[in-house]
């Protein structure tokens, strides 16, 4: 096992009726901007159960972040904080309001000249605004980490710092009834592939690799489930729950991680707009058939304890478990062909040039996916 | 699911050759009280490693904490701590150091007469001093959570606050290279049990379910290496993350829980002094057989998932994982039975009028190991 840190300071606070406690946790006299997306708090209710948690502590409201949050949209709110001096954010809604609201608090803390650079320079946070978050949709684990990808024309990078972790994260699984289809789907391959991305390397950690194959095994479970009976509370619960911890850190102490199937995807993601979890749908099976030999061992593992594929050579069972994998992104209504999205082949001579250009040119965690095997993917997930 | 709060606020620095900058994580200027136990720490390089990380600050130091650490013990640390004006306090051992530091941390910050309301009566604590934990023994967890348990006589009691939970936890496996085969035993039996309270009611949670059942396997495969092969620094790193995890409260989320065999337990500490794990490894087979039928889903999923047992009737495939768990403890040289510890079965007796004093008269996730109850499981464990 590698050294490593783990701190998760967020306070968890999950359940139905969560919410309605939401004011003991903000800081009394805090100055709050509630944050949100594009409405559907309105449409679910979960905006009136806030203001009702809130109880006339008067707070101001920046809505419209957009799925993959833009740098252009996040600079007018870090000039409504400055210009009113809100000092607690209050992210309501999915990953892209959560992370679009970490890059508002570290841009006010920012001393440099221009806060992209936190993004394009991983320039330091030294400072950000205290954050809350009332979570509507189990995906991306930004609740209690301190991660956050961000858009900027072409590009759509990533930050981490511990400056962000959320304050305390309400995790109410009753306001994820009213989600459509494709985004619970997107959500279940979201939080699917963020475990395989710290699991699926050589390392060798009985507790992680047991604990990613646990979240593996019930995001398998549930994730039709939560299709098929949308209302049931406890698979909704075991859900988001599963969500959290697929991103928490708690899966990736000590061992390598990977993350190339993020970086390709974030590609696609910018270039064609598909979003986020199908562009890894499309992505992983690729990336795991032509990283194979890197990888066969946990590749094996990953067989046997999650698909019990356990018949046939070594080759029969690997592609015999991405096969499973894929059918199951399939069986979500998630289509794992990049042709499946209206991408033209010739689109991947520019995805593979916007890699160059960001010098993702090492990625995973040998630094093995290079732009040749980059290309050599997308080929494959075409 | 239940509801449920979690929060792990600790810090935590895992890893061979962390101790070496502990002076980071303490607060500048503060005035540390170095706590420890019986002097292993001294013959195993640790208090040396310690000091030197500490670099010249001036510490003070209480030594002399013993197992089942005593309430005349630590208040004289209180007293120490109050005439000296220490408001640091670095915990430096295995669970009964960390124990009771936490009591020295709550106690100095306790508003009512005697200290000992804290465990006797549950009286909330209001305050404490903060605590940092090198840890030198994996198995109580108590380097990451806020739980204590304190003997005093006849009496050995448990408190539970978020106050004491440590700042942060060095774990260093390299630590535990010389512990004696024992207390390596009974650090497994003691991590095995505390994720077995949290998983064997009837509750159904998928992903606390695998990650309870990962650790058990974690704790299955590795504890016998770590006998076998003390200094394969791996085996130490996954057994001391296993103990951790199996009690910083992550697998008991949102799920009923047992603790009726810890209960039994520190009767059999208090009385006959046998060491905390081994009075685990004697009451829980006892238990799972008088408590079957309230558990048999687990129980069945536990033979399947953990011992692999899937043939036979329900009742056999119960009775194989039971006596299979049995034998992973005999396997660790940790007897089972009260006769092999030289216990008189007359004893029974006392020991059930003690809980009736304590009002330990509805214990279990549901009330349901009444005295009879424990009197039969006494009885069985005989």
């Amino acid at each position: 096992m590698q050294n490593f840190v783990y701190h998760s300071p967020t306070v968890i606070r999950f359940g139905e009726g969560e919410i309605a406690q939401l004011a003991r946790h903000i800081p009394e006299g805090a100055k709050v901007l509630l944050t949100y997306g594009g409405g559907s708090i309105f449409q679910n209710g979960v905006y009136d159960q806030v203001k009702a948690a809130l109880k006339g502590m008067p707070f101001g409201e920046f809505g419209g972040i957009e799925p993959n949050p833009r740098y252009e949209t996040l600079m007018q709110a870090v000039a409504l904080v400055r210009n009113e001096g809100f000092d607690f954010l209050l992210a309501v809604g999915g990953g892209s309001v959560l992370d679009g609201t970490k890059f508002i608090a570290a841009a006010i803390g920012f001393d440099g000249l221009d806060p992209w650079d936190i993004l394009a320079k991983q320039s330091p946070v030294k400072a950000a605004l205290p954050i809350g978050t009332v979570l509507t949709l189990p995906a991306t684990g930004s609740e209690t980490n301190g991660a956050a990808v961000i858009t900027r024309g072409p590009d759509k990078l990533a930050f981490v710092s511990d400056k962000v972790k959320p304050r305390f994260a309400v995790l109410d699984p009753a306001t994820t009834y009213s989600l459509p289809p494709r985004q619970v789907a997107n959500g279940v391959v979201d939080a699917f592939v963020h475990v395989m991305e710290q699991y699926m390397t050589p390392s060798v950690a009985p507790v992680q690799d047991r604990f990613s194959e646990g979240l593996l095994l019930t995001l398998l479970e549930e994730g039709p489930k939560a299709m098929a009976k949308p209302l049931n509370y406890d698979v909704r619960a075991n859900l988001m729950w599963a969500a959290t911890m697929a991103l928490n850190g708690i899966v990736g102490v000590g061992v390598a991680q990977d993350w190339s199937t993020h970086s390709l995807g974030h590609e696609l993601t910018a270039r064609f707009g598909i979003d986020h979890g199908r562009t890894l749908a499309i992505v992983l099976p690729a990336m795991l058939r032509v990283r194979k030999d890197a990888k066969r061992a946990k590749l094996l593992q990953f067989a046997e304890r999650v698909f019990a594929v356990t018949g046939g050579s070594e080759e029969e069972r690997i592609e015999g478990a991405i096969a499973k994998m894929e059918s199951f992104f399939q069986s979500l209504d998630v289509p794992t062909r990049l042709r499946d999205y209206g991408v033209e082949e010739s689109a991947i001579d520019g995805l593979v040039a916007a890699l160059e250009r960001k010098g993702m040119t090492a990625l995973g965690e040998d630094g093995g996916v290079t732009l040749a095997l980059s290309r050599q993917v997308f080929e494959a997930a075409y």
